[in-house]
């Protein structure tokens, strides 16, 4: 395309509220434009940013055997009640739904599981049909209370979201599998430093859900993730390991400790580390009380006993609670004659297993006990539970080799094992071999497409703008006469554009008639991979300057660089060509 | 793609309520299915469809030189409020609309005239941006009344629309006129029989408005069409011409006409055609009265006498008010003694310039005059309007040669001048050479895309089933193994089918282990246009039968026909591919 068809070109002002380099880059290069809270344009240029990545969902999501259909974006409110859903998202506040003229309610397709699924019971009768994936791209809806962050978090947005339906647990798995390694190539090829998250990695051959997250500081999520293994999750899912060398057993003593409650006070107080005492918590989930007891480093994750409880909150018992159940005030709790004696549940995490010789409180005022040892001291508990976050600097728990590090990162994907949940709730079954109704055995994975745009962004910047990577690049090469009223230059610059662009590559033109100066700064802001200057070399020796917009990353077999300019070179236009198709087929070859 | 891979297949019974073979065709083969009235889910085969319809509309948006964006599709109520469109749309109840969880209130984008308008204002400043066009593809929302006739007419479809905006308005007019060049290529490439509507033909070089329809019996709207120019419109828009040999005059005479009272009544009364007579109708315009003269044949057009008098309803008058007028009961008005003395308004039809010797009514009971000839006997009328509705047999008012016919066909596009009543409402100005702002001169432009597909299966079906034109076709061949347990059949069939998609083709394998009777059936009703049997012929001389679908048109150089069958031919496969490249090239030719 040439640019001056194009609008709007790039803006000068940096957007209001922009707190990250994505937001910011693709408002001022002119890529989208905001209409109001969470929903944007989408420009011309923008979309041909969106429409490679696009490109590469579609080819992978065919290439795993999946098939294309669509679902409307609007939900008849009945499809949703079947599985309990239309309340949970009103409720949530997280739903757009409207009354069309006659008073039918309908949803706007935050996800399709129910249209989905409704569809699946029409039309997959029998064991023959399956398995099948049906996937589609289009637009969805949530309400976001705080939309922010550009396309990250908007509340219209383009998704890719797929379905599989099995006739039992291990098809789910490997239709699972199939899309979890066509996930993999999407990101890949797309060119993301990313990183992949599952949820439980007890499960051999699969876990339940997994997610797929671009290391980016500018990231929503906190995450632990293994850099070996690349386990991870967020601080409530991660589960670490724990290990400790044998050494011999001390004696059980008594340690006055006169109103030495925290562990920071028992560090300052005895020569002791965190890592070396046991702590022990009361909580309050939901209705009852319940006893925790952890290494002293490390901090309780509600989440994980929630979900161990199968309760709906978990919180901090107040200190009436912690005295009625430990005999002692806030601060004493602890093992010793407590557990195996009180009817509260009581559970230790995994992280006290192996423990030796350590610190814990004695359910007494003002007194710890120092040598504890479990067995000895107080009965061995008969299982040990993951209940605390996951820090970085712990062993994974997957590999059991590296230590976890802490990232952030923006959600690309989510691929989840749903089993039967939505069609035994929606009586969407098939008759298997035996000649019985049985309900699907599903699976969901989504994409968010708009998100890979500004994630892309997000990652692929510097102080100059935006840095495309090739296979997202809505252009790969900008072609600019240095002087926008030499004819020459304008010629030799129209006839580059024309063979370039029907050799299949993606290229600009910058036509107008501007300054030399503005116009490499908007080609540096726009993120071009590759500069093509027709000028003065032109004239010298019918030569391009040809200039690489990864500072990060020159090709130093190809380009110089000197100060701080962009690397360069200078081409004969066969050479020019000669340099670009290696150029592809290195990034065809990276992305089979 | 294979056809075991494609869900659902076709099925067995018609569906309730189609009344047009569209949707009767769509939903027995598969390609739709319904999710609530005027909402479908489109299938993997019917969104097959569809990318073709999509495809040829992009290449041609694009070589017009519009360039694509994308609006959101919720929009916000404070943009329509600028233009007033919020309480049209709304109080009319043909509006999705929703408040977000802030109470925040939006339109499900039926049109996006407001945000890019809005859009063109923030970006386009300068007559230097100018001529722009934008066009999108997306889905689109109308809470039809009445959904109906599959996605013909429902409440969610795809829609393409364009906006132009220029500095004039010779530029709104190229603009307008190098999109219609667009839209003719488009359903012409397409296969449509269709013809191009114009709502106003009396400016030269463009007119304000015009639908492009499908001529179709099941259309929803008629129409009056010229077969010569192709123009025309609805009975109510269409304008006839009317011209009269000149003859001697005869006498003005009375005729006594004891209670005969109307036009048939007068015909069989007299020895005169209603065309030889002049009728003249008294009506309520608002909260006035009006009369009309016109030729006896033709019926008053409401909407056109609306029109001309910029009147919010029009209606006959009852006979109190008709005798107030004329001084007569009704059944005996006319101009002579009432046109020049009345203060009534006093209009004449188009169809009274020029006739002669003329029954009329006399405006006294009982009474008629013949013989009767203008501005001899009332004074001639200083000018003539259009107010009769336009039947089949009339003169083509715009190239005077031939006569009118009537046709019903379903609208595929409209295109608008909006000239700057968008612009000026929303303030969306740029500034012109002389520095003054100006708003933009506007046009807009409109193609139903999933319409496109329902369309063609309208027009392009028989007794069997669909037949797709080469263009749209999901699938241009079958090939189907005629049993399909046979190894050999089952591995040429494999080869030609890697080999046909990697040259190009868009083929389907039909692999299912079914009755070769029930896969011709299939092929058939589905309406790929070739289908490539391999069977007893590759046993017998490694050649394959070949049959066209499209009974109405063989191609009588290749194909033999007998009785009922489908036209067929054998092939070598060399043969075949030659023959499938020559009729592509056939339709790359035809649609260049």
């Amino acid at each position: 395309m040439k640019y001056s068809q194009i609008h709007p070109k790039t803006r000068r002002n940096d957007p209001k509220d922009a707190p990250s380099p994505g937001t910011r880059l693709l408002v001022r290069g002119g890529f989208i434009e905001q209409v109001t809270g969470g929903i944007w344009i989408t420009t011309t240029m923008g979309l041909l940013a969106r429409r490679q990545a696009e490109r590469i969902v579609r080819e992978e999501m065919n290439a795993s055997g999946a098939t294309e259909v669509e679902m409307p974006i609007l939900h008849p409110a009945e499809l949703w009640r079947e599985t309990g859903r239309w309340d949970k998202y009103l409720s949530a506040g997280i739903a757009f739904h409207l009354k069309d003229r006659k008073g039918a309610e309908f949803i706007l397709a935050p996800t399709a599981e129910e249209p989905i699924t409704s569809f699946a019971r029409n039309n997959l009768t029998s064991y023959n049909d399956l398995p099948v994936t049906w996937w589609q791209m289009s637009p969805k809806f949530r309400d976001e209370l705080r939309p922010r962050q550009g396309l990250i978090r908007g509340r219209e947005f383009v998704m890719k979201d797929a379905y599989s339906f099995d006739v039992d647990e291990d098809g789910m798995r490997a239709s699972y599998a199939a899309m979890r390694a066509a996930y993999q190539r999407v990101f890949q090829r797309c060119g993301f430093s990313f990183i992949e998250v599952e949820a439980d990695s007890g499960s051999i051959g699969g876990s339940g859900s997994a997610e797929f997250m671009a290391v980016t500081k500018y990231g929503e999520d906190t995450l632990i993730v293994c850099p070996t293994c690349h386990y991870g999750g967020n601080q409530e899912k991660a589960a670490a390991h724990f290990e400790y060398p044998e050494v011999p057993s001390q004696n059980l003593e008594e340690l006055e400790t006169p109103d030495v409650r925290t562990v920071e006070q028992l560090e300052a107080f005895t020569d002791l580390t965190a890592a070396q005492m046991v702590k022990t918590i009361v909580l309050w989930a939901d209705d009852k009380p319940v006893v925790v007891s952890m290494r002293g480093d490390l901090e309780i994750s509600e989440v994980k006993l929630a979900n161990l409880l199968g309760a709906e909150s978990v919180e901090t018992a107040d200190a009436r609670i912690v005295e009625e159940v430990t005999g002692a005030p806030v601060g004493f709790a602890g093992p010793i004659n407590l557990f195996g004696n009180t009817k509260v549940p009581y559970y230790f995490d995994v992280s006290v297993r192996g423990m030796q010789n350590f610190l814990c409180g004695a359910n007494r005022k003002d007194v710890h006990f120092i040598g504890v040892n479990t067995g000895r001291d107080f009965p061995a508990p008969s299982e040990f539970h993951d209940l605390s976050k996951a820090v970085q600097g712990l062993t994974c728990s997957n590999c059991k080799g590296s230590t976890f590090e802490e990232q952030r990162g923006i959600e690309l994907g989510h691929i989840f094992q749903l089993q039967q949940g939505y069609s035994s709730a929606m009586s969407a079954t098939f008759v298997d071999q035996a000649g019985e109704r049985v309900p699907f055995w599903m699976g969901c994975y989504g994409i968010g497409v708009s998100r890979i745009v500004q994630a892309t962004v997000e990652q692929h910047n510097d102080e100059r703008g935006i840095i495309w990577p090739w296979s997202l690049a809505p252009f790969q090469v900008v072609i600019i006469p240095v002087n926008g009223t030499n004819e020459t230059y304008q010629g030799v610059a129209e006839e580059l554009y024309r063979d370039l662009t029907s050799d299949g590559f993606r290229v600009l033109l910058d036509d107008r008639d501007a300054r030399i100066g503005a116009k490499l700064t908007d080609a540096e802001l726009l993120g071009w991979p590759i500069q093509v200057l027709v000028g003065r070399s032109w004239d010298n020796e019918e030569a391009l300057e040809v200039r690489q917009r990864d500072l990060r990353d020159p090709d130093v077999s190809v380009f110089n660089q000197e100060g701080s300019s962009l690397p360069t070179a200078t081409m004969k236009p066969q050479e020019l060509f000669e340099f670009l198709r290696q150029l592809r087929q290195k990034h065809e070859n990276l992305n089979p």
